[in-house]
């Protein structure tokens, strides 16, 4: 069984970024429920803020979100964990997300990292992805991890945070072990 | 329709710098016919040619096969057009294929760019690759593009340029639009 991971908002946390070039070049301050339903650089006068993704270091330095480590190595042990993520519109992503996974995830293969810039090339079992567009051109079942622009969207099963994941998998490794039983 | 196409021995020519490094740090005149069936670098000696692929630098500079851009432009408006390239091992390869695709292939949006380390994550209708282990987890049609390592290789179709591969895909058009009449 193959599970897809997004790296952006699910391993890896892009809003203090946002929020802190929100603040120092326009002096606007934002928080997660400023931008509930939509992108922090949609909010009126921050569409520069996306800028922040082509600079060189960027995806280098960003948080982990939590527990995200525990779990993805839970999962690393019972299935075919791949990490896929957006990135070629950003040229200095591709080295930034690398040296960051090999800094917080260093179990994972590279053979099992993909960068791409349309999600509807790869398929597999399950996706874990905070953007539903993703998940719309996905074949097999579809999780939506929670983050403030999602929160209206209702089509796919949502896990809030990583100790979801963790039980959805686990429910799932039992319900597998019980048929075959 | 998709159409997967794959970069190194396919667009990119790996081998002159490979026969370069034979020669210059080993002292072994290596050409095309010397390594029939097999890599340069599984050839007596010759293993540490290989080390080229990690330096910084290679992957930009590598000459382009022959037609291979008049066809891929051809391709790219009759098909959905994907590269998808054997990256992750190298850290240096990311930005020098990006950029070496830019340079030369500067029609292809980003967003048809893949760097994976294991193409068995990518679908589509065709696959056009030199490695037949790329083809064999591959659910639509492999084309096998000649290169010395794999012309004993029986499993595929075999397509031994761009011309040809730019005919086989003519044909298939003029195939389908037939049917549709």
């Amino acid at each position: 069984m193959r599970i897809i991971i997004d790296m952006d908002e699910v391993l890896a946390d892009n809003f203090p970024s946002f929020y802190r070039e929100a603040k120092e070049r326009f002096g606007i301050d934002v928080g997660p429920e400023d931008h509930r339903g939509r992108k922090v650089y949609d909010l009126p006068g921050l569409a520069e803020v996306r800028n922040v993704l082509y600079e060189k270091g960027h995806f280098r330095n960003l948080p982990v979100i939590e527990n995200a480590v525990e779990v993805v190595r839970e999962l690393y042990v019972h299935y075919e964990v791949y990490i896929v993520t957006t990135a070629t519109e950003f040229r200095y992503s591709f080295l930034d997300k690398y040296e960051w996974l090999e800094e917080h995830f260093p179990f994972i293969h590279h053979s099992r990292i993909v960068f791409c810039g349309d999600k509807s090339i790869v398929h597999g079992d399950f996706m874990i992805d905070d953007k539903a567009k993703n998940l719309d051109t996905f074949s097999g079942t579809g999780l939506l991890f929670t983050s403030s622009p999602n929160l209206d969207e209702k089509r796919y099963h949502r896990v809030n945070n990583w100790l979801e994941v963790r039980d959805y998998f686990r429910r799932q490794r039992a319900e597998r072990t019980a048929e075959m039983a």
